[in-house]
C-alpha cells in the first residue's frame, strides 16, 4: 500500500504550434482535470522565451505538471494523485488527441510506502 | 540522450509540525532553489484541510513539487530539470536536514528520448 500514485507520460510527435501556445496548453490542462474529475486548487502556466511552455495544476489530489519542447514536438506530463480511483488512461487518451501526438509512452510508480512508514514509527517507540 | 531528468525523493520520519506549516514548507523550497541555483519563475503553495501541504515551484529548468502527509511524517518531492548540471544530491541533503527526515529514498528517471524524437522525425519525412 502506498500514499501516492504517479504516472509519467511522454507524448512524441505533437503539433508544434499547439504545444507552444500557453493559452491552448492551459485550456487543455483544465479540460483534462475536469474530464477525469480532479479538483483544481490553483494553476501556474509559463511561456519560455523563445520557445516552450511549463504548467502545473495543483489539485486536491496532488498535481498535474506539463512541460513542452515544441522544437522536438515533445511533451512531458506527470499525474501525481493520492489514490488510484482516477481514470488516468482516459486523461492520457484525451491529451494524445488534443496535442495530436503520434506516440505515447507511460511509466507508473508508487510513492510513500505504508510499510516503511509503519516500520519507522515502530522503531521510534 | 534525453531532454529531462527527474528525481523522485521520499522523505520518511519527518517532523510532523514542520511539514504541516505551509509558510515553513514554502520558505524551505525557495531556499532549496537558491541553494542549487534553480531560477524561480512562479510558485504555488497550498495547505489542505485538515492537514497537509502541496507546493510547486515552476523554474526555468522545469519544476520542483512537494506533497506532505504530516499524519504519516512523510514528504514526496520531485525535481524535474532539463539538464544534469544541478546538484540535486546537495538539495536532497538540505531537505533531509530541514524536515528532520530519518530515512531518504530516491529514484531517477529520464524523460524525452532524443532517439525516439529523431526516429519519429525521420518517419514523417
Amino acid at each position: 500500500m502506498h500514499l501516492g500514485y504517479q504516472t509519467m507520460v511522454e507524448l512524441y510527435g505533437c503539433d508544434r504550434n499547439l504545444i507552444d501556445d500557453e493559452q491552448i496548453v492551459e485550456k487543455i490542462l483544465l479540460e483534462l482535470t475536469d474530464l477525469i474529475q480532479l479538483t483544481v486548487v490553483n494553476s501556474v502556466i509559463h511561456h519560455f522565451s523563445p520557445i516552450g511552455v511549463s504548467g502545473v495544476v495543483v489539485i486536491e489530489e496532488s498535481h498535474v505538471a506539463i512541460h513542452t519542447w515544441p522544437e522536438h514536438n515533445y511533451v512531458a506530463i506527470d499525474f501525481f494523485t493520492c489514490n488510484e480511483q482516477y481514470d488516468v488512461t482516459k486523461g492520457i487518451a484525451f491529451l494524445k488527441e488534443k496535442f495530436k501526438a503520434e506516440q505515447v509512452e507511460t511509466k507508473e510508480i508508487t510513492r510513500g510506502s505504508l510499510n516503511t512508514i509503519s516500520r519507522i514509527k515502530t522503531k521510534k517507540k
